[in-house]
C-alpha cells in the first residue's frame, strides 16, 4: 500500500500533556534533581513520543538505504562508484561496521537497495540474505551536475517506498528506528541539499566525504557550485530533492516522515542522514520533536546542520563512516534513560532522605 | 591475601609491541582509514592491554565503594550522612541509577561497604544481598577539617582491600572493570586530593556536589580551604590520601592500582573517581595507560582533572551522579570497538575495492 504525498506530511505534534507528570517521576528518583543530565531529557522525550510515562525501546531497527549518484562520473570521491554494491554484499555478508554495532546495540538490521547502479556480487555460499530489500528506483540517479538527479514523481516514489519500509516495521512493533545510508558520491548530494535547503553557501556543506585530498576537495567544490547553478529554480522542497537527492536519500527522507507518523523515536545518523531529515523537516517540520540526534560527523557542515535544528548529539566520536553507525552507538544510551525512568526506585519507595531544605547557610555547624 | 605495599605499586607500562598489526588490521577493515574515530583508538588500546589482535569485553565489572566522611559534619553537603546507608541499601535492592544501567550494560555489579557511618536500613523481604562485600574500615573517617581523615596505616589497608576485591573479579574472568562511589561530601575529599595532587588552588576543586546553592558552595570553599591550611605538610601520596580521602576513594585508588597489575582495561568514572585515580597515578603513573575516561562530569573540576592526565571523554552527557553511571554507559562503546576489530571484514575478504590511488586531480574527468 503507498501512501500519497499528503497523507506523508501528516506528522501531528509532538504534544506536551505528559510532560510535568514525567518531570515529577524523574525528580523524585533517587539521585540529586538533574543529575542524570542529558539522559533526563532523553526519558522525558521518549515518554512524550509513546504518550506514557513508562517509555520502551521495542524492536529497534536500523534500515539502510543504497544508491548510486549520477555525480560520481564528476570524479567526486576518491572511490569507484562498484564500491556502493560490494558494500551492499557485505552487509548482507555481515562484514560491514553497521553489521557489528547492530549487534552491540541489539538492533534489526535491513539493507534496502534503493538504486544500486552496479549488480551485486555474488554472495558467499549459505550467506543470509532475507535482510536485502529490493526496491531500485532506476540504476541510480542521473548526473545532477547536467540534469536533475531525478523526476518529481521519481522523488515521490521514493518517500514512499521509503514510508513503506518503516510501516512495514511499525507493524511488527518497533518503536525506536534510524537509518543509515550507503552511496558512492552522496556527500555531494546531501552537500548540494544543504545549501539549497538551509541557504549556505555551498563551501560551508562540502567536507572531504571518505577522504579526498586538497586537490580533490577544490574540485569537489568547483563541481558542486556549477552544479547549484545550473538549476537556479529548484527551491521547493521536492524540487530539491528531485534535483539534487538520491534514491537513498529520498527514501530516508520519507522513512523520517512515516517514522514519526508513527510516533517512533528516530535515530538521527550523521551528515548524509541529517540531510535526508532537512527534506523531511522542510516538508513536515514537526519531524524533528521525534528526532534524538545521535551523534557529530567529523564531516564538514555536519555541525552547522545540527545547529540548523538547534540541536546538540548525545555522541562525539569524531565518526565519518555513515551506514548509520553513529545512530547504532546511541541505542544503549536511549536503553539507559528508558532504565532509569522504569526501574529505578523515589526517594519515598526506597527510603532515602531527600536534601534539607534549608539552605545550607542557615544550617546548624555540626551535626545533621 | 592481602598485598604489600610496594607489590600494588608493580604496574608495568602497558607496552606497544602490537601496535603496527592492530593498526594494520583497522586499516584493512571494510571503512575509509580513520572513519571510526575514537573507536579506532579504543580498540587499538583494548589490544595493546590485552595483548592481543582480539580483544575481548569479559565479565565486565562495577564495583560501587561507599563510605562516609567526618568532613560532613562541617555542612558541606545538602543532603544528611544517612543518606550514604540509605543509598548502600537501595544499590542492594536494585532501586539505583547504577543498577539500571549496570542492567543495560551487562555488568556484574558489587557494592562494598567500605566504611559506612550509619548501620543499614532494613531491607526489604527476599533482597538479594550476595552484591554487598562489607570491609567496613570505620565508621567513616574523621574529621579533616580537624585531624587527618584517617591512618597511614588505615590508607594502607584501604588500598590493599581495594586491590583484593579486583583479583577476587579477575579469578572470575574479568578485564574490564569500572568503578562508583557512594559517600555523602565525598566531593569535599575529592576535592582536597585534587588540589594538593595537582597544585591546583582550592577554589577551582570545589563544585556544588549534589546541589548546593551559592551560600553553600562559598561555605564549603571555606571549609576546604581551611582544612588544607591546617594539614600544610600532607604532600606525599599516601599522606595525601590519608589525611583528606575517604575509605571508599582510598579502595578505588588501590583497585585503580590492581587492576592494571591484571592489565584489564579500567573505565574512570567522574569526579570522585577520577580523585582516586590521581591517588594511585601518583603512587605508580603507568595506570593511566589502562584507563578509559568514560565520561566528563558537569562536577566543576572535572574538566581539569582530564586535562591533567590529558584525557578526552568518550561520553559528556551532563551527568554529576557518581555511583559510576558514567563509566557503565561508556560500556556499549567497548563492546563496538572490540566487535569492529573482530568481526569486520577486509577490502580483500569482502572483495571491496579500495581508494583509488591517484590523486584526485590527475583521474580523468569521467568514469571509473
Amino acid at each position: 500500500m503507498t501512501s500519497t504525498l499528503s497523507e506523508l506530511l501528516a506528522v501531528e505534534p509532538l504534544g506536551s500533556s505528559l510532560r510535568d507528570a514525567l518531570q515529577h517521576l524523574i525528580d523524585t528518583k533517587t539521585k540529586p534533581p538533574g543529575s542524570l543530565g542529558r539522559l533526563e531529557a532523553l526519558a522525558r522525550q521518549l515518554g512524550l513520543i509513546q504518550r506514557t510515562t513508562r517509555p520502551r525501546v521495542e524492536r529497534p531497527v536500523m534500515i539502510v538505504f543504497a544508491g548510486d549518484h549520477g555525480i560520481a562520473n564528476e570524479g567526486v570521491s576518491p572511490y569507484p562508484q562498484a564500491v556502493t554494491a560490494q558494500m551492499v554484499a557485505n552487509f548482507i555478508a555481515g562484514g560491514a561496521a553497521i553489521n557489528a554495532f547492530s549487534g552491540v546495540a541489539g538492533l534489526e538490521l535491513e539493507i534496502v537497495d534503493a538504486g544500486v547502479a552496479t549488480p551485486l556480487p555474488p554472495l558467499p555460499p549459505l550467506t543470509e540474505v532475507s535482510k536485502l530489500v529490493s526496491l531500485p528506483m532506476a540504476r541510480g540517479t542521473r548526473n545532477f551536475a547536467h540534469e536533475p538527479a531525478m523526476t518529481r514523481d521519481e522523488a515521490i516514489a521514493a518517500l514512499a517506498a521509503g514510508a513503506a519500509r518503516v510501516r512495514h516495521h511499525a507493524a511488527l512493533g518497533t518503536n525506536v528506528i534510524g537509518f543509515g545510508e550507503m552511496g558512492i558520491a552522496n556527500t555531494s548530494s546531501a552537500a548540494c541539499l544543504m545549501s539549497r535547503l538551509c541557504s549556505v553557501p555551498i563551501d560551508e556543506c562540502v567536507g572531504r566525504g571518505t577522504g579526498l585530498d586538497n586537490a580533490g576537495l577544490a574540485r569537489k567544490r568547483n563541481v558542486l557550485a556549477a552544479a547549484l547553478a545550473r538549476h537556479p529554480n529548484a527551491r521547493e522542497p521536492i524540487d530539491v530533492l528531485a534535483t539534487f537527492g538520491g534514491f537513498e536519500i529520498a527514501m530516508m527522507a520519507g522513512a523520517f516522515l512515516e517514522a514519526a507518523r508513527q510516533r517512533m523515536a528516530i535515530l538521527v545518523d550523521g551528515f548524509i542522514a541529517t540531510a535526508a531529515l532537512l527534506v523531511a523537516d522542510a516538508l513536515a517540520p514537526h519531524v524533528r520533536e521525534y528526532c534524538v540526534f545521535a551523534h557529530a560527523s567529523n564531516e564538514a557542515g555536519h555541525r552547522r546542520m545540527l545547529d540548523h535544528f538547534g540541536a546538540r548529539e548525545l555522541l562525539a566520536l569524531d565518526l565519518r563512516l555513515g551506514e548509520g553507525t553513529g545512530a547504532a552507538l546511541a541505542v544503549p544510551l536511549l536503553r539507559a534513560a528508558v532504565a532509569f525512568l522504569n526501574e529505578m526506585a523515589s526517594f519515598e519507595s526506597a527510603g532515602v532522605d531527600e536534601r534539607n531544605e534549608r539552605p545550607s547557610s542557615e544550617r546548624p555547624e555540626r551535626g545533621h
